[in-house]
């Protein structure tokens, strides 16, 4: 069977690479023509909403999913003919735009940071008003890692917000001053089946995934993870990964943002899980049983952003797992991760330490 | 960094896969189209001993590696040209002559079958008279997986096989009645380091790898193994994944062949060990550092032969790690391989022998 991608980034790619052992091919559709999973896997070239390419790859492929939430939903339907497109668009639509995901979040009763709509200056002034300082500005749509965010702490912050975000539509929400990052990960199949993964605690630096550990928290919080992103599951009767973050705060998880795929998060289970999220992706798109989501140690994954340190150095600290998607050098741009697999948590998180340290002072990633 | 591999097998689609997270490319030459690692990587598609096409794979790779070992030496060394071949031509023809093996074997100290070259009936005659019956009658080149081999039991038996080999060069070996089948795997690096696997023990059945087991056997056993796998090592200079297979008799090892690249036996050590045979004969000749091969729990390898059970029940069975070669189904044909790892060794050997009555049962593999 040839799955079909939408997006050929490093998502795709350890797609394609947990997805080739069980004897299946793929087939991408990427503008860049040096793509992630390019190399791997054969590319059709050009723009996500290309309708006669994504045509194409669903007349070539009986699934259709995508690694990059960012592709166009009208564009997708249209061209779906006999296909199966999974997760569903519905999902994807809703991810797209975050007052949708925030009103998706109360419908269905999980947590989320107060917020309202902005579409005007005015409007602005009165969310201000209403929700208070600081708070945090964001495009309702095409935001990742960070891009097209800013935090508001003073009157000025909202009128320099405003020059520099306020051709789109926005939302403005409450910051919430939360103790930890956490997501959570799971997959439904096309039968209904449910597998839920352990508990991701997340770092982020300059709004990008730096750290993810996992298993993470207090068993209670797994619950709250597990009952909210259940609900979202049911739904959509999604298929496919499914990824929500949420901030700590006072004992409660509330609810960030969802992404409809593969996650960052997630990426420790490649080592560090009996079945990893893009093995569990591609068994649930084709309503295979799902794999057992059970830890296998305390994982500690950091991103590599900007450039690759050298491979000689990353190869020489005992027990890493190297994961280069050869991306070519950009700050602020991940371009590979490492994890560890540790037997205890507090040796996990030491070594997660050490790395850090190593890469900050040995390779100076920018 | 490019890397060439001659034969794209499923060896070859392994070190693929364990590769591309290092952030390597491959080039393939192999004389099927259709060949298992052709998928993930560009092939070029010719003969093993095509000079123009061997040429080509070394000018566009800086090191070039097998994954097959009926590979022409001549042909590797007359086109290798800058590029350096790994592992080492001299260890590859070597193990293409059963005689130039045997002989190997004695010279460093290693133990081996009794046995004589047989060029002729005559030979063949006195071979048998000074050895005895049973024995086994061998090409001296071009066998695997049992093929070019023949078990004389009776006088009867000895004309036969010569009828059916007496072709091309022979030897005859004694018949261990041995009560074991091992194998030991180890990687040495450019930069001269060593790293042994843990010991796997071996069923075959109609001269096939069936089933492998490992950590295997008592730590004597480990000793022994490593101590001769060190040896063959240092005799080369070796560069890459060195596997010996040996027979046990009455405590001791002895060995039986080599194989000069990665091999059946250590399929396991993806999901099994710190880091995969794939991972560090890829490491091995790029002169990185070794990775660990400690295992990490009590693993179970069955390979799949003549054609792929059905997928869902594959992955209905838990924590099953499932590797589809893509591969034509034919009869006595390996076509994938699937490991568990589990706790114990108890447990692992339970959760085997169950898996091989499912294969038996549910899917009639031929």
């Amino acid at each position: 069977m040839t799955i079909g991608i939408v997006g050929a980034g490093q998502l795709g790619r350890m797609l394609a690479l947990a997805g080739y052992p069980l004897g299946l091919d793929f087939l991408f559709l990427d503008p860049a023509i040096d793509a992630p999973a390019g190399k791997l896997a054969p590319l059709l070239n050009g723009s996500f909403d290309d309708a006669r390419l994504l045509a194409e790859l669903a007349r070539r492929c009986g699934i259709v999913t995508f690694d990059w939430e960012n592709v166009s939903v009208p564009a997708l339907r249209q061209a779906k003919g006999a296909a199966r497109i999974c997760p569903p668009l519905a999902a994807l639509a809703v991810a797209q735009d975050r007052a949708s995901e925030k009103r998706l979040f109360e419908r269905l009763g999980i947590p989320t940071t107060r917020w309202c709509p902005v579409g005007s200056h005015a409007q602005l002034t009165r969310a201000v008003r209403d929700i208070g300082l600081p708070g945090v500005l964001k495009t309702r749509r095409l935001g990742y890692d960070g891009k097209g965010q800013a935090v508001l702490e003073t009157v000025a912050d909202v009128e320099l917000a405003w020059l520099k975000l306020g051709a789109v539509p926005l939302l403005y929400e409450e910051r919430i001053p939360f103790t930890h990052e956490v997501s959570v990960i799971g997959a439904r199949s096309t039968k209904g089946e449910v597998a839920i993964y352990p508990l991701n605690g997340n770092v982020h630096t300059d709004g990008i995934l730096r750290v993810t550990r996992a298993p993470y928290g207090p068993s209670e919080w797994q619950k709250l993870a597990d009952r909210y992103l259940s609900r979202v599951l049911a739904h959509f009767r999604y298929v496919g990964i499914l990824a929500i973050e949420f901030f700590v705060h006072a004992g409660r998880l509330i609810a960030n943002e969802m992404a409809p795929r593969v996650h960052n998060s997630g990426h420790w289970t490649i080592e560090g899980a009996q079945t990893s999220q893009f093995e569990n992706h591609l068994r649930a798109i084709m309503g295979m049983p799902l794999g057992s989501t059970r830890a296998l140690g305390h994982a500690g994954m950091v991103n590599l952003i900007g450039r690759m340190p050298p491979l000689p150095e990353l190869l020489g600290l005992p027990g890493l797992h190297v994961h280069d998607y050869a991306k070519a050098p950009r700050p602020g741009r991940k371009v590979g991760h490492c994890t560890l697999v540790e037997r205890s948590r507090g040796e996990r998180d030491r070594r997660v330490r050490g790395l850090l340290s190593a890469l900050a002072t040995h390779t100076r990633i920018p």
